[in-house]
């Protein structure tokens, strides 16, 4: 099958004339065709308002310019091909941000030349493939916090002819992978910087674990106690004779202090794209929330009401299979009256006080977490002024390993 | 690409020779190669052990043949075609349970012949597809707890000249979908009997919120309360002249109850079948742990240590991209020495006080929550006795519309 976002509307036509693509083979294969109204989308299923992600694109493009930093926005956000090339069409965006290597291996296959993976690659098979993608002609660049790993990839690199770029993952606190002292750092800088077919880069400075605290101040002063440590680190690897080209770092809460810092060179934003019910509610400098102004709610779950049999209360057909709550419940778009309360694996309990709803109707969802959401679909079906512009796959879904 | 299942042992030896299929292209498309070692598969990813799945199959099929019920699997929980035939190899299995229309799509195609859907369908589209199962050949059973859908099923089903079977859904506490009370119970079957192309089946009565309840006395409390429920409707419905063909209901946490009653006719389990660490820790009539003894641990996430960078902590690759975490964090099988405590997006972070972990040792985690889990994974890894016997697709991953 052909992807329908490479269909136009000349094709489509003939195929709803030939009868070939009924409405309802439509809804077995993909969720909506171009032209559609929203209100005949198959639910649930994430739809992408347009304008609304354009927006916040072309905002983090600007809202770096006055610093010297490029962007190179996280792709595991949103694990698509098509939302990555909208990001890439900035001059200021110079690559785009993997977690793991079967996700590197489809955006390099679709043409993009420029990843991090920021993240240890330590499985011999894995560092082979992440091999393979440099072989063919993408710059790749990943994360080291092991001496012996640093090793294994430059054997392999040497043996398959090619070349990767190393950054030193710095634990900034978030207690997860990366090293937290200068020696230690400088000990796996040395070590990169021994083997040719090795390039010591600089440093992964990422701090994951302030990321969705509410208070702006709170993450200002963490971000101030994180920039100092990168600072020591630069200026230890400085005296042994190692330049820092690349500091990466910076999340959506964060990356107006990283982007100012001096320090850092790069930004790896991803959420900001999309946005979701988590970053929404923290705050930004001036005490507003951060989907009030600073970034639109480009991502929603579309979801249907199946039941009204109770008073009070209606169930909708998005559960836990079609989104994740590790960070809460999702939030209903423009809707005070009514509020998305429970979660099972396939139904979602509303509080329709006023008993407004009914059967059938459609309903915006902001997921809780926009990158284990995405995760779970097939298709964004992308939306503008109500009508199914294009369909776009999630091209890396389900890539995880 | 064919699928790996399908290819015999000389073919692999023959791709091997020839070198067409190396083991870092298996990475980029499937997990793992048959006839590998478990420690050759690529992580993380989900690995059925096989000889406990048949276990837990036969067994579930054997402890029903004392009752006057028949087994009905519920394959929202695998969404695998290759589980639900190994299901339906014993006498006493009459057919699979579904959730959602999509779902019942893959499964009929597949070439299942009886399969109900637990769940109302209410959208013209999906009306119009479920029909189509139905005119396919396959019996087709949905639920209903509103008199207009009963009469926008009824009029598709005409309009397509096919037939569907109908069960009321009860709501016996879950508080979700369905009617309580006997009169609206009356009122919808009446609907359902008025239509030539439905018939009107009887009920779907199954108490979900109580299923991971710890206590086996309190399950059997509450399961009393609803046996007398569900023997209340169809007494009302006997009097106005209706007969209930089918009761059908039971989870892995009560479904002995519910076989024992004397009502319900149709058992539809789902989890028995891989078990996971919430209803591992739930205690059956015994006292004892349903995963010891009563149900094995049949499913399992292989992960990998990826970093040992700090001191009393090791961490995985297997985060909330390829399990759900609603129900609480993986158990790490058979080892009580470490412990999986926290959870990112594609990290896990196990405490590990005497630092035993190794970059690249594998793990195998106990998922918490077993349905969402798969719903994340395109394959099932299937091993015996630590060697890769085939793979497995996810066949009905993410349809979720």
């Amino acid at each position: 099958m052909r992807y329908p976002n490479l269909l136009n509307a000349d094709e489509i036509d003939k195929m709803k004339a030939k009868k070939t693509y009924s409405r309802a083979d439509v809804g077995f294969v993909i969720p909506a065709l171009p032209g559609m109204d929203e209100s005949q989308i198959q639910t649930p299923c994430l739809v992408i308002d347009l304008d609304r992600f354009e927006n916040n694109v072309r905002k983090m493009a600007n809202e770096l310019r006055p610093f010297n930093v490029t962007l190179r926005p996280h792709a595991k956000m949103h694990k698509s091909v098509d939302v990555a090339r909208r990001q890439l069409e900035f001059d200021n965006t110079v690559g785009i941000c993997c977690q793991k290597v079967s996700e590197a291996e489809v955006f390099s296959r679709a043409g993009i030349t420029d990843i991090l993976i920021t993240n240890q690659v330590c499985d011999p098979s894995k560092i082979s493939r992440l091999c393979g993608i440099a072989q063919s002609g993408c710059r790749v660049t990943v994360c080291v916090d092991d001496l012996n790993n640093v090793t294994a990839l430059a054997e392999e690199a040497r043996q398959q002819k090619t070349h990767l770029h190393c950054l030193v993952e710095l634990d900034c606190g978030a207690g997860r992978c990366g090293v937290a002292a200068p020696t230690q750092v400088l000990e796996l800088a040395l070590a990169i910087d021994g083997f040719d077919s090795l390039t010591f880069d600089g440093l992964q400075a990422y701090q994951g674990s302030i990321q969705h605290e509410k208070s702006y101040k709170k993450r200002e002063e963490v971000m101030v106690g994180v920039i100092s440590q990168v600072n020591s680190s630069v200026a230890s690897l400085r005296n042994a004779g190692l330049m820092c080209d690349v500091i990466s770092g910076g999340g959506t809460g964060t990356f107006l202090l990283e982007a100012a810092s001096g320090v850092y060179t790069e930004i790896q934003c991803g959420s900001y794209a999309f946005m979701d019910a988590d970053y929404g509610q923290i705050n930004n400098q001036a005490g507003q929330r951060l989907d009030q102004g600073q970034w639109e709610n480009a991502l929603f779950l579309l979801t249907s009401v199946m039941s009204t049999a109770k008073k009070g209360q209606a169930v909708c057909d998005a559960g836990l299979k079609v989104q994740s709550v590790d960070s809460g419940l999702p939030t209903i778009f423009n809707r005070d009256d009514i509020r998305y309360i429970s979660c099972s694996d396939e139904h979602g309990v509303i509080e329709d006080i006023e008993n407004k709803l009914e059967i059938n109707d459609k309903l915006r969802l902001v997921p809780g977490h926009c990158d284990p959401t995405c995760n779970l679909h097939d298709w964004y079906v992308c939306i503008r002024s109500g009508k199914v512009e294009s369909l776009w796959p999630v091209s890396a879904r389900g890539k995880a390993w």
